[in-house]
């Protein structure tokens, strides 16, 4: 499947868009291939990009007192923040890379305002969006707060099981906030645990 | 200083706003008084106000497998979110209830799109204010997976520092995910630290 056409599918699911509206946007928007391994934005740099996931994976990261921390994973119909780079010139906290050959679409604060004009209404549908991105980040942000190690591998399988098998187990790890020998023993212990027969 | 004028205050500080927008704004918003200990939203119910805080404490928690948890603060200048219920009919996942006597502006959903109506070029700004909290709470996301409990505790005193003054300790602990006993322990030892005399 092309670019344009993985494109269509995911804006295809946006309900609130009449058929001409949807096929502007596929029109004007970017859409780009990238290798397994690139590098879309490095922490330091001054952008205003964000990227939709047509498929692939790419990781988001960070270097925190010389250490690289994983912060996000983002997959087929996943966006990465409007906010890498800021607004106000700011430089990027994170790094970006394609942990797969990647098809994605390009966003700028321009290309944002351009279809903005040619859709007022998207409006709405945009700060909808926003908000309801605050909302899973807050909660997100408790959950993380009250749950032990256990439970946070455990919402993780729960609701990205896919990620073990796309993504090296080590950068899982510092995405959970944990030791690599962490998460090897939580997930051998519930392994252990569910394969045991029963008394 | 009655609530309409410490409202002015906070307003006075947009910049991209006009005084005659400033001025409409403060008429039409409404705000109240609330007694130490009034419960303003209760988890399970179903709303879509917000609040921001013109004096006083207010705090968020959220009752999880039988346990209560804080998630926030929010002090003068501070909102809460307007997700609390969110826009689709959904109950709130917090309950907030004022720490102190408490100066509050009301928002709705209604209040908003009244005032979008009156000041229409607003709308940028909440855009901005939304990319803005989005970000801010990744970012805090971030750090909070990242870091060790005494660094949660050194970057609460470093950017919050009254709220030891103005909350039991035990509620900090909770926000902090951890345990009173190990809030006490962290503070004991920095203070220790701090007061060592030189060799």
């Amino acid at each position: 499947m092309e670019g344009k056409e993985k494109l269509s599918v995911i804006i295809n699911q946006i309900e609130m868009l009449t058929q001409a509206e949807k096929d502007l946007i596929v029109d004007e928007v970017h859409v780009e291939d990238f290798e397994k391994g690139t590098v879309l934005i490095s922490q330091g740099q001054k952008t205003s990009r964000c990227y939709l996931v047509l498929s692939g994976c790419i990781r988001e990261y960070t270097n925190r007192k010389g250490e690289e921390k994983t912060t996000n994973f983002f997959t087929e119909g996943e966006g990465t923040a409007v906010y890498v780079g800021g607004g106000k010139n700011q430089v990027s906290d994170y790094t970006l890379e394609c942990l797969e050959p990647c098809t994605l679409m390009i966003g700028s604060e321009s290309m944002e305002d351009h279809i903005r004009k040619l859709i007022p209404r998207l409006d709405a549908l945009i700060q909808q969006v926003s908000k309801e991105k605050l909302e899973a980040s807050r909660a997100e942000m408790t959950r993380f707060v009250h749950s032990s190690p256990e439970e946070r591998y455990a919402h993780l399988m729960d609701t990205k099981p896919y990620l073990f098998h796309r993504v090296p187990h080590h950068q899982i790890a510092s995405y959970l906030g944990m030791q690599p020998q962490s998460l090897s023993r939580i997930r051998k212990r519930l392994f252990d645990q569910e394969t045991q027969p029963p008394n």
